[in-house]
């Protein structure tokens, strides 16, 4: 009994002091989670700014909520880039791993910019929204210039 | 300039009438969608699966926010289901397009079942949070029992 209350005990100080890792079964879950709601952020953001750029009509609607939805999604990603993913199908640079100050504050800026959109896009105002469009789009380029291969 | 004006009515009569599909550049992205954002909902889910079945150490905080986040997720999946993508990396049967009322009926008590979990994890309370988990798991059964392949 003692040793068992023991592991239990080991158990939970582990399960209080592990990472987001422990949030995924494996780490081919964790880079598939942020892989895909990556792709579900990015086809709503997308959705924004083909409107803001004029490649297709404008839907006040439409884009509120799309913008909307990439805001929530761009709170996703980050936990999957937990230790020991930075191999596999990923092209996650090691510089996320080295400098987490540097790509914690480069994922928090595309978040508010997203978040900024969001609101623009709850107006209809479309030079608000391309405003922000270019600002979230800059924040994206920026995180993929320092953290992502190719 | 009538040509133009006609080209463009009959543009913006086709987007207001053009279903979800027209969100999509290709049927590719529409599959990709459905089954990115399933996903997404599936890990937030089974994290709060995996504290009620006693498997992972119940964490309330966790629990709460990722049934919030598989609640919000249960909501995007469907818009991916347009025509023409029964085909390609999918496991989707043909009844979804044969059926959509009843599809849709399937996906609309997911989305319940996802809801009513986020608010039974929000109480912090494991035997709400178990009954609820319950209800999901049976929602998506019977919706992969009649909707997918395999």
């Amino acid at each position: 009994m003692k040793l068992f209350a023991c592991v239990a005990a080991a158990a939970t100080l582990l399960s209080l002091a592990a990472p987001a890792s422990a949030q995924f079964a494996k780490p081919e879950d964790a880079i598939k989670y942020r892989k895909n709601a990556l792709f579900v952020m990015q086809q709503n953001f997308g959705r924004v700014a083909s409107m803001a750029s004029g490649r297709t009509p404008f839907d006040a609607k439409v884009a509120a909520e799309s913008a909307e939805t990439a805001a929530y999604m761009a709170k996703l990603p980050w936990v999957g880039f937990v230790a020991d993913t930075d191999k596999g199908e990923t092209k996650a640079k090691p510089e996320i791993w080295k400098e987490p100050a540097k790509f914690k504050e480069a994922s928090e800026k595309t978040q508010a910019e997203m978040t900024k959109l969001a609101a623009a896009s709850k107006t209809g105002n479309i030079d608000q929204i391309k405003t922000a469009v270019a600002a979230v789009g800059g924040s994206c380029k920026s995180c993929h210039d320092a953290f992502r291969k190719e």
